[in-house]
């Protein structure tokens, strides 16, 4: 469980500088993770607050699905691949349209793979920031922009805004908003409605028992790697293969990186995640991370409903940049934190030169990543190392899949849901209370007293619409 | 100290969430910073273990520096227009290769204030990734490629490779890298000699008593600045000013910045700081800011040399994305951070659409802020506020001093060292170990023993350069 190495998948876990010991493997609890999530993938409701199933696991092996989910993944499928021959040669640009679990994965998958010899550019709208927008917008043609909206209930009012903003667009360049747009959405939601009474491009599904931190295997994250031209079966493939190796209780290695770490948290959040890819290309995976982890983990109650005040903190970019960074602090600072350093053995297409006396700029690459592990551990600082054979789908698949698996598991180790997101709203709510009082006073019904109130009527003043 | 406005710097700073009280701004600590801050600026030796002046804050007035070191900064000026006037129009790219403080900086200012009407697209080499190099370079003319190559000392290896591979592309087209090079060094490095003596376009100064991360105000950020036609000189106007408003003890916001972040940390490393522009354009800043936070705050042992372990841990990327991915735990997780918000007033160049009635998308990036603080209030959590008129050069440029200052007053609260970083030197020499592990093993000199030698052997393996 301390190492694990799967050729067909491309990757390894090496567990063993996160200083478990035999008792840590021998611990019951994790029988009982096991059982759970053996549970929750025969369609056990495991995210008890909101009623749901919780099936992402099913989106990769529909076979070990129940009946009318299986058939919805695969005519999921089906629709992928009659949209993808429906679009020919007619666009060069994708603009998404999401947030969060819309957008996150996406744009992970994106940057790591790029774009392939057919596939379209791809630029995420992932806020509600004007000039944003208009960064996004800029030097796109849109006759040849497809433009996806991804948003399961069509609520989510970043999403919404951007949509408006972006039909807009089409709007003053004289084009229909409708022929350019693509909906990935839950049946019968607002935004389905939208899209059908508008006649859009086409309407894709997403379901209410994937969660979005756990949908970049549903269209999520397969339709932007076809768009790319990249091979979403690899990807899918990749992550049923780290299912498969993750199911069990012996040489689980999702299992020994949630119990990892689970002792590195001391059961609590004594220490934060830092994920240090030495690889470019991975360089958002630690905020795909961020979403999943954090989210899921993040939270004030365990499932008795007792007062806990969970989490697990990630952050990081890559490696070697991050060593002229903060590394300083990892090393020498309070030992509030464990590396995840991934390493990816093919440096690139081709040779390399040597940039001195048989050594490659990939070479120093490696070098690093062992000399900041070694001194890491020198200082008795913890981490883990998985490794990459390359940056490809299958590779990305199974290290989500790894990631997935290993959270549900932490989950249990804690006793916490994983699977909702309750803090999330009581923002969301507020956002709407701030947006009535900017009315209020627009209206001159409500007084400029306090800071909500003042930073209000700055903005409004900046942007010319306060005359006062 | 409290709260903070400059409508010259456009610039506000809002503490009232931080819960301090009155006790706290009395505390005497905050007059020996200030004490030790004014010694720094007069050219006290502030950084002991090297010997060394301190002088980021000369760089934005030099009337206040030593004649020496204010004559080589006014020449500096002088140089970057010489040079801006020799280009003419003959690149459109700039290659910046360069790591840590000589990469971080421009990065942020470029994503932030995009590239000016004559300017230069920016790509940066900030890594020894063969696969990154490739990146970078790809569809680049090189001919029209202007690289710029930034490193104090010529000895960082990264850099170097990066260097020794760019050139390589560079004599692949057929062309003279020197022809299409500068370099930003310490005048006699090994960088400086060899670009003397390849005759490269220019050689531009660093300084020893600037630390790379705070050098973004010398041409490690001015160079950029001008290529992208940006206003390098209301950059440094911009902090400049902020320096004129943070030398005193009263109404000082960095003393106030600093004070907070004190008691958060409750004097050791209790709370994070997570940081959260709301604005696209800010969403490197958060990476710019661990380096500059962490390493000066992450170290082992305090000024008296007892072992303190401090740190200052930062992360963030912007909202209200980030609400979608790990608000979540701030919420309702471990009390083990404080956000910083960033609000900019200005929404965008020109008017916005109505996205529901009375409200633009930029009312609802605002009311998500607001949402949020609130909702962070409600939970008991800390919270602090910068507000930015817009996102302009003078705006970012007292941003930066602003932290600047606050992380030497921290310091100084801390009784730490903030200008070395002892524990980065740790990770360089265990690399060099690791490489000559390679070395021995593709002499047959070493034994394939370990989880080094064993990552080592697959590397090599990958990408054919081993066949054992």
């Amino acid at each position: 469980m301390l190492r694990f190495h799967d050729p067909t998948l491309g990757l390894g876990l090496d567990l063993g500088r996160m200083g478990l010991t035999d008792a840590d493997l021998n611990d019951p609890a994790l029988d009982r993770a096991v059982a759970e999530m053996s549970a929750l993938e025969a369609g056990s409701i495991a995210n008890p607050d909101e009623g749901r199933q919780v099936g992402h696991y099913w989106l990769r092996a529909p076979a070990l699905a129940p009946q009318e989910a299986a058939e919805a993944i695969r005519a999921s499928w089906e629709a992928l691949d009659t949209l993808s021959a429906t679009l020919g040669g007619r666009f060069d640009t994708a603009l998404l349209v999401g947030i969060g679990g819309s957008a996150l994965g996406p744009m992970f998958l994106a940057d790591a793979l790029g774009v392939g010899p057919g596939g379209l550019a791809l630029r995420v709208l992932d806020n509600t920031d004007p000039d944003g927008f208009d960064r996004a917008l800029a030097g796109v043609d849109l006759g040849r922009a497809l433009t996806l909206v991804f948003s399961k209930s069509g609520g989510t009012q970043e999403t919404r805004n951007g949509m408006l903003e972006v039909a807009a667009a089409y709007r003053r360049a004289g084009l229909s908003f409708a022929d350019h747009a693509v909906a990935l959405t839950c049946a019968g939601s607002a935004l389905d409605r939208e899209a059908a009474a508008a006649g859009w491009l086409a309407r894709l599904p997403m379901w209410d028992w994937v969660g979005g931190r756990t949908s970049v295997t549903s269209l999520v994250g397969l339709l932007p790697l076809a768009l790319l031209d990249q091979d979403w079966r690899a990807f899918l493939d990749g992550a049923a293969g780290m299912d498969a190796a993750t199911r069990g209780r012996e040489g689980n290695p999702a299992l020994g990186l949630a119990l990892a770490w689970h002792r590195a948290a001391e059961g609590q959040a004594r220490r934060a995640m830092v994920v240090l890819p030495y690889k470019d290309r991975l360089v958002l995976f630690s905020r795909y991370l961020q979403q999943l982890v954090m989210e899921s983990i993040g939270k004030e109650r365990d499932l008795a409903g007792r007062v806990v005040h969970q989490g697990l903190t990630v952050y990081g970019n890559k490696g070697s940049t991050d060593q002229h960074a903060y590394i300083q602090q990892l090393r020498e600072g309070p030992d509030d934190c464990f590396a995840t350093f991934i390493a990816v053995l093919e440096d690139r297409q081709g040779p390399s030169l040597e940039v001195s006396p048989g050594a490659t700029a990939g070479d120093y690459l490696l070098g690093f990543l062992l000399g900041t592990r070694n001194a890491l551990t020198e200082a008795g600082r913890r981490s883990l190392t998985i490794t990459l054979d390359r940056v490809g789908p299958r590779q990305l698949g199974a290290l989500i899949a790894l990631f997935e698996r290993a959270v549900g598991l932490y989950a249990s180790l804690v006793g916490v849901n994983a699977y909702h997101q309750p803090g999330v709203e009581a923002g969301k709510k507020a956002a709407g209370v701030a947006l009535r009082l900017q009315a209020a006073l627009l209206a001159g019904e409500a007084e400029v007293v306090g800071d909500d109130a003042e930073l209000i009527v700055a903005h409004l003043r900046a942007n010319g619409r306060w005359s006062r």
